[in-house]
């Protein structure tokens, strides 16, 4: 099975699809990350399986983070009526400007324009493809250190503000 | 045919395999970019079917690019007995620091360590992934002028400095 992006480069994901998602994923992995474009992420908030993944890793004290569009499918998976406890709570965000508005209106406080990265408790969210680098870096630190990140940061050529 | 990326991304090319380029492909393109990545780069090297891609683009006044490890591909193409005309020249280009010796030694201009992306007629070459996004748009105005590289990477949140 191989899933198409929207700039046509073809992917092989590790679980197929949505519906084969193993039990309990959420003891295996750290974090769960939601990359965005725009159809992506609407299939993302339309689909029960992610929503509830979301739900399942905020519940059990995991990071999730999300960049781009996909910060709405966080704010989708706090509309429903399943959503208790950690993930209900509505917190502080960043994503496209494109979707900002929506994000807003569903009742998260949003960061201001010149956060290029926001943390707030365990959800990690960011804005844009250019924001990716700092998103990707911003993750290793919180996840593995500020001396891993600094390892992998050096060799990568980035640029000095990210 | 599905393509194991150095941390492990699967990816589906659109051409399966290096022995099944068409021929004259060159025709259909308008440019050729080697991306990078240490054992990636040094497949280029050993390929005669990239090596003679590299120097057709280059005979027939095509852009070619290549980014990090990926310059030691386009030297690689130079080296051969076969590389005439156009294809035989060594132009000023960056790489990837780590493979910075080589090039130098092969008798190529090798542009300051400031400079992130390199322009040299129709080469275009690029440090790492840290400057990836530099890269990427830089083809962009190249080949589709500066009002499309614009139009592109405003909605991309960039950083302000690539
Ligand atoms: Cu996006």
């Amino acid at each position: 099975m191989c899933c198409r992006c929207s700039r046509g480069v073809k992917i092989i994901p590790d679980i197929p699809s949505p519906h084969e998602i193993p039990d309990r994923l959420v003891d295996a992995a750290d974090i769960l990350i939601l990359p965005g474009g725009a159809p992506g992420a609407k299939t993302f908030c339309q689909s029960e399986d992610v929503l509830r993944l979301i739900r399942e890793f905020r519940n059990e004290g995991k990071w999730v983070a999300a960049i781009c569009a996909g910060t709405t499918a966080l704010v989708e998976s706090v509309k429903s009526s399943r959503a208790e406890g950690e993930a209900a709570k509505k917190c502080k965000v960043t994503s496209h400007p494109s979707v900002k508005q929506e994000i807003v209106d569903a009742g998260w406080t949003y960061a201001d324009d010149s956060e290029r990265v926001v943390v707030d408790g365990k959800i990690i969210t960011s804005r844009g493809p250019g924001t990716a680098m700092l998103f990707s870096l911003t993750i290793v630190e919180k996840l593995a250190g500020k001396a891993k990140r600094d390892e992998i940061q050096g060799p990568m050529i980035c640029a000095e503000t990210l």
